[in-house]
């Protein structure tokens, strides 16, 4: 089953795999995260064929993810810059997640490579679950419950 | 590059998904979450083959993120259960990540079929960054930094 037939589907997770579950289209989107806007800095970073990441991009500016427009630097041709939109930003909680759990299960040698902060104060922040007042409910007081249209 | 090579880059995102990027394992880790553990339950819900469930599920035991007990109901032969260890309860962020967005921005006709709340008072939670102490820190005012070992 090709994953953008995932699309249809009542799970909200496969759902949302349909759109971001292709090779690259998370890590274009740690990049975005991260300041990246520019073509040819995606393919550099991750070193990848811009053909691919022509499709990649593509899929998320299609999904409202990301937004596609043009720029010219005097004497050069026009390019294009992808910014996150709302939608976008959205998925930084994603993104973060997977980061933070990589970072303490799959540590690297040289240590985490990108950190997140709060803008004002530069003090660590991280993703966690919270309640509707905003305060952190802790991992194991959290349940996943099947509502009444889930499938039988 | 397959995607287990992955596995040694400085960048976490990319450490994550070289144990979690294969189809099916974050779907499995749904159902994980929603309490089910045996392999034939995990295998009618997804409608997945066996041997690829058993692959994904021996991955995901491999790395510390389930484990596999033997259990055997009178007059049947033994059975394997699989469990959420600390580190696969710590993913729980990232699949209600993928869940909320997927119930906003690609949402089914029939409404979610999954929500999460509180174990005691049963009022929902959502996956947000929080500071030290806990508390909520708006999407807008986070940063990913780079830090002095990201690679040049």
């Amino acid at each position: 089953m090709p994953i953008t037939k995932l699309r249809d589907s009542s799970c909200s997770v496969s759902r949302s795999l349909s759109v971001l579950g292709e090779r690259w289209t998370l890590l274009i989107l740690r990049l975005a995260f991260e300041g990246e806007t520019r073509f040819d800095g995606f393919r550099s970073n991750l070193g990848m064929a811009a053909d691919v990441l022509s499709d990649r991009l593509g899929t998320l500016v299609e999904n409202s993810i990301m937004t596609k427009q043009a720029y010219q630097e005097p004497g050069r041709r026009t390019r294009y810059e992808y910014h996150l939109t709302p939608a976008g930003q959205e998925l930084h909680v994603v993104i973060a997640g997977l980061q933070q759990w990589g970072d303490v299960h799959l540590p690297w040698e040289g240590g985490p490579t990108v950190v997140r902060q709060e803008h004002e104060t530069s003090a660590p922040v991280r993703v966690a679950f919270v309640d509707g007042d905003g305060h952190e409910v802790p991992l194991d007081e959290v349940d996943a419950v099947r509502t009444a249209v889930y499938p039988r």
